[in-house]
Parts: C-alpha cells; structure tokens; sequence
C-alpha cells in the first residue's frame, strides 16, 4: 500500500518531520505546579494517560487513580464524593497530551502537582511530566491511594518541587540531550532503563546542589539518589516537546505520539494532527515478575511513557541496555533482533541517539504508519507491569496492535 | 602441554586460587600517604610500573617521569641532581607491585602521594594506587613533568587527599564490589571506561561529601566530576587486592599479576609465588588516536592497570563496553568476539562480573598460563596511549607476548 500518490512527496515530508526531531534541543528549565505550567490547565481537572475517555469507562486501578487524584487534590473528601463529582462533570478528566503533558501508567496529573517544564530550545516547544513517585510498591499511577501515598504526593510538591526548580533554575536549565547521548552509551535506552541517566543529572546539578543549604542538599540528593528512576520522567517530558514538533507536517507518515489508556490504544500521526487513530491494547511480548506474580497478575492501567519509543528510545534502543532482559524478560539476542525489526518500520535514524552495539549506527527513529501497515510488524514498547490489585509488580515488553496504524495509513493515503 | 602430571591436580588448585578471587570483598577504607599506606615505603623511593629494572635500564617517557618523581618529591632540586642520586643508589626505583601497589602507565608513586587504600573484607590484603591526575594532557605518568604537574599533584596531597580521606572514613568505607558489578551493566568494563562507576562512587559518597563544609563539598565534587576516569585507580587498587589473594596457591597456573614497564612485560603466577616472568613488550592490536597523533607517536611508558584484567575486567569485559570502539579502535564485533577469546584461556567464570550481552555469563576470569602456551592465545588488555613527546594520545587494545606464559606453563610443569 503507497500512502501518497507518489511516494517522494511522502518521503519529503517524513524527512522534514524528523529534521524537527532530529534538531531538538529538550532543556528542563523550570519545576512547577501542574496549573501554572500547563496551557488549558484548571484546578478541576485530572490529567490522565491515554487518548481521552469518558469517566465511565476508566476502570479498575486507572478508574482508582482518578478518584485518588481527586481526594489527593482536596476536591473531594474521599472516593464517594470524588465519584460523584466525575459523574456529574463537576470534576473533568481528560488526556496529558493535550495539555502539553505525558502521563507515566496511569498518568495522574493534577493542579497541585509539580511537572517537570523541558522546553526544546530550537523550537520553544514544551513538553512536561509529573515527578517519579518514588521505588516502594505503593504509587498512585499504579493504581493505590492511601495516606502513606497521599503524604508522599504532598512531600513532592511541598519539599522536593522547590527544590529541584531552584537547583534546575540556578543551573541555568539543564540541557538534556547530551545527558540522554551519553546515557545510551552507559546501559540505558531511557525508558525502562535510566540508571545512568539519572546520575548524570545528578552530576550535572552537583554545582547548584551544592549551593543549597546543606539540610536542603540533603533532602533533594536523597530524593535522586533513591532509586534509578528519577530520569524517567525528564525523558518522557523531553520525548514528548521533540515529537510534537513533528506534529502537523503535512503528508507525514510519522508517529508523533502512543499512548494508552487502561481500555485503549492509541496514536497520533504528524500528517493528521492531533487526532487520536484508536485501536485495541496492546499485547503482552515479554515480561517478568518480581516475586510472588505472575501474568495472571498484570492489569493495564494506561501508559504514556512509549513517547519515548516514538523518538528512537525505549525498545528502539534497547540494544544498548542489555541487562534489562533480567528486569522484562528475554534475552541478549531477542532484544538486539527486536531492536534490529525497528528498523523495517521507521522512517530514520537518529544521528544523535546511536547504538555502539550497531557500529554506532542511529536508532530507529520516526516510526512510519506506512511501514507498519505494508510489513505488519509494529512497535515494540518496554514498559513496567502493574498489578490488578495495584502497584509495579514487573516489567514487560509490548507489541502495539496494528489496526490503529493500518487506519492512520489509510487515511493518509485517502487524503493525499 | 600439560602442566601437572595429574590434570585434575592443578584443576583443584586453579579452583582454590578463582575461589579466593571470587570471595573478595574490596573496600576502599582510606586514602593515605604513600609513606604511611605502603608496606616498606621509604622517602628514598619511587616506586614505577613493571618487573623492576635497574636505573639505567629505564628510558624515555618513564625514565624522564621517575626524574620529575624525585623532584616533587623534593628529593632533589632538578632534574641533573636526581639523575646524579639515581646513578648512586641514594635514591632507589622499585617495582609497585612489590608495595601492594599498582601503578598507571609510567606508575610514579612516591613517599607523599595520596594512595587509595582498598581492603579486602574477606582476607584483610590490600590494593593500593595513586589518585587520578586528571584530563590534562601533561600528566607525571604519561612522562610529563613541569610546574604546572608539580601543583597538581600537590594539590592532589593537600586539598583532595585530606577531603576524600574524611569522606571515606565518614561513610564507613566503601564496599567497591557492588558498584563494579552495577557498572560493568552500565557500559564500563572498568579499566579503558569507568564513566559509570565513577558516578555510581559519587552516589555512594554522596550523604558524607554532603556533610563536608560546602566549600570542600564543592572542590571534592569537582574533582570527582572533572572526568570518567577517577574509577580507574579504586578499580586497580580493588583488583590487586583480590589478586594478590591468589598468589602462592601451590600448583595453580593462575596468572596473579600482568605489568609492563618501558622495557618489559611480566607476569607473576599463583604457583610461581611472587616471582616475575618476563618477555617483551605486548603488541599494539587496536588503536585510536586524538586529533593530530598517528601510530609513529606511541611510547609504552609501562603499565599496571592491567592488573583489572588478571581479575576478568578490561579486555576480558569489553563485550560490555562496546562504547569503547570510539575510543580504542576495532568493532562492535571485533570487540564481541575478542573477549569471546578470552574464555579460551582462563580457568574460570567470575559469578559476580556479569555479561548481558552473553546472557549474563561471567566474565572469562583467571588467566590460565597453560591454556595460553597450549593455544597461543594471549590475554587482550586494554590501554591508553601514551606519546614519545609525553601526555595521552589516545587508547588501544594490547596483545600480550606469548613468551612469558610459555616460560611459566613450562616452570610449573617442572615443578609438578
């Protein structure tokens, strides 16, 4: 199947939506509550992963995170009234994407809640996401709300948030692209692996760390030295400010974004704007279980984090982080063919994100709904599992399905 | 060529010498004076890379580095009066090695250097091993000696030894193994690359460099941040430590120690004891040069840091650390398959050093001198590259010279 009717006009236009990816310069630059960094953002609205439903279809630990996200907000005194509030509209739910946003799992973002600003200085786009919740089992994007959760939400916004804005602005912004370069070469493919990432942000900080008051340096270097996950979420932030550049390229059969909600699968294509082209959720390829689960365990709760995979990262650079088959299954070898199978459906390669695994070769970057429809096989996603119950309980990788590419492709062809 | 009469014999006894290397537990409990750390030190001394040579054997960059050692030192007032107590005995060169030491390229380490002091939890034996000079291209081990190496390494004595000393004491020590096992999953095979296992040292200092009065917070950070490389000498003080456990294992054909000085390459075996078998100089396999330096330029000034591949790390690692093609020459592939060599000729697997990119497999760990002589193979080592004008020009990976270990496979079977 052709998309246009003649393929150089649709190659040209892939070329000029991934120069815009290619071109990016993602800095975080401030640290903010959710209401004053997201355009369109109100006090009553929660942000949620995945292209936007109704409030009666969100079920299970995403439907649990809602309400949570309410009573943790202050609008609602417990779940039966933050219920009733979703119910009547008084309280509105709708999807991280359009508010400049992308949502880890269930991608709980409310008014109160710190999001990292990382703004593509080529460009001056913005891309933004809340902060990592931290590594015990109990988070509210997983689905649990209680008041050890809550508290720890609160600690985030009242402690650490400042914190961390006064340390990224007295740096002067933290450039974030040379950090996700090197960080490639050091075991992470920044989405399911950001070890080494996360310690040089931290070097990269050091300086205007060190220029808190000790008590204060304290409590930020312990904050981002707790687990290997801190630089997760200014990945995302920044994956989401470099894809929607390519948005709206004309002809483009370029993804711009995947996400997932607990019900459904969806993506955004450049030559068609910002609609959502849905489809059924994904499946599960590979996954592994912290002990005591087991696959029966697994719920999908929704997920924006595959922004990253929409850039030439996460599975599509996973070649580069090998030690994660003992954190999502697999092995060395079916890690570096499903990396080497990108390939076949994207539309680049990434000059700056390079896989030495490959000879250094770029990643695979611009995935091409044309591609996908034409060769059936779509984008694999490293993502972590969550329970029914909530909480991580693993890691896994995913196979996005192919209708939702297949749809794009021929709506593109049809209006070209 | 077999090696004991009875096969099985010397199995059992390169089992017990890989047993004591795999139980090691490093610890980097201190950074002293050379003087007060060393066993035998004396203030007339200066210990240098290699199976000791007489003074007059020494030449070139190492010899002009031993030179500029005894005036630091303020041995003697220049360059003439020391080669003048050289020449008498007054001043005398010996070996690191045989200083629980280990010493980089040239390997100066003189009475008032800081040495990093590495013990191994397991069996009390310690490795030890000067500071990093940093990125300057005029460094004493790379045979440069001026005013500006000369306040360096003072400022290495006075301002950084002190503060990173108080750092170690205050956080109990620092257990080396786990952050080596985490690094070698994070691209660095901790010899030609230790970007990760430096930050990873930062994060596990972090809470006590954070107790430090800011202003000598600021100055340890930056010196600990200044590059990739400060992991190198903890790397190297850790792996004499736990190769010096193996030596003397009667009947092991193990390989406890590989140094080169300007002239030769030796080695020392488990059953040999302390005794240095020596043989040319290794051959250069790979290499890479920075800008404006070619092949022509390179000078072996010696080298112990080799010492990391006695215990299954560097070369033997490499597969890890596929990053370095840019840094030392070869492929991905190439680099694949030469540590793939590496299990040909070693008496065992490290549980601990991991490869993902072998499924996790050990490391290829105890170089088996029999197993070298019978198949020709020599161990791979990975080096920097030093230049006949002085300073690093680059890094390649090493050959050694097959001689030595014939020679020693051949002593062993004698003594059976």
């Amino acid at each position: 199947m052709t998309v246009s009717e003649n393929p150089a006009d649709t190659r040209c236009s892939n070329d000029r939506a991934l120069q815009r990816l290619y071109t990016a310069d993602p800095v975080l630059v401030d640290v903010r509550p959710a209401i004053e960094a997201l355009p369109g953002m109100t006090r009553d609205t929660v942000l949620v992963s995945g292209p936007p439903l109704p409030w009666s279809e969100y079920t299970g630990g995403q439907r649990r995170a809602i309400l949570g996200g309410v009573v943790h907000e202050g609008l609602a005194a417990d779940s039966d009234e933050a219920e009733l509030l979703l119910s009547r509209g008084v309280v509105r739910v709708d999807g991280c994407h359009d508010f400049g946003c992308v949502g880890s799992v269930a991608g709980i973002t409310t008014a109160s809640m710190p999001v990292l600003v990382v703004e593509d200085a080529e460009s001056g786009h913005r891309g933004h996401c809340t902060l990592f919740e931290g590594e015990t089992r109990g988070r509210l994007n997983y689905g649990v709300f209680d008041p050890a959760v809550d508290a720890n939400l609160r600690y985030l916004a009242e402690v650490i948030r400042p914190l961390l804005a006064a340390v990224v602005r007295a740096s002067g912004g933290i450039p974030l692209k040379p950090i996700m370069e090197r960080a490639l070469r050091q075991g992470d493919e920044l989405h399911s692996r950001t070890a080494a990432s996360s310690l040089l942000f931290l070097r990269q900080i050091a300086p205007a760390l060190l220029d808190l008051p000790p008590a204060d340096a304290r409590v930020l270097m312990a904050y981002l030295t707790a687990g290997d996950y801190f630089f997760l979420r200014p990945a995302m932030a920044a994956s989401k400010s470099m894809a929607d550049r390519m948005s709206g390229v004309r002809g483009s059969t370029v993804v711009t974004a995947m996400a997932f909600s607990c019900k459904e699968f969806g993506i955004r294509v450049a030559g068609l704007g910002n609609r959502w082209i849905r489809g059924p959720l994904p499946n599960v390829e590979t996954s592994h279980f912290f002990p005591g689960f087991t696959r029966d365990d697994i719920e999908v709760m929704g997920g924006e984090s595959v922004i990253t995979e929409v850039c030439g990262l996460g599975a599509f650079a996973q070649a580069n982080a090998l030690s994660l088959q003992a954190y999502h299954g697999g092995s060395a070898d079916s890690m570096i063919d499903r990396n080497l199978q990108m390939y076949e459906i994207t539309a680049g390669e990434h000059p700056s994100f390079t896989l030495p695994v490959f000879g250094y070769r770029g990643s695979p970057a611009g995935i091409d709904v044309a591609k996908v429809a034409e060769t059936g096989i779509t984008p694999a996603m490293n993502v972590a599992l969550a329970a029914k119950s909530g909480g991580q309980i693993g890691a896994g990788s995913f196979r996005a399905p192919l209708a939702p590419f297949a749809r794009a492709a021929e709506l593109l062809a049809a209006s070209s």
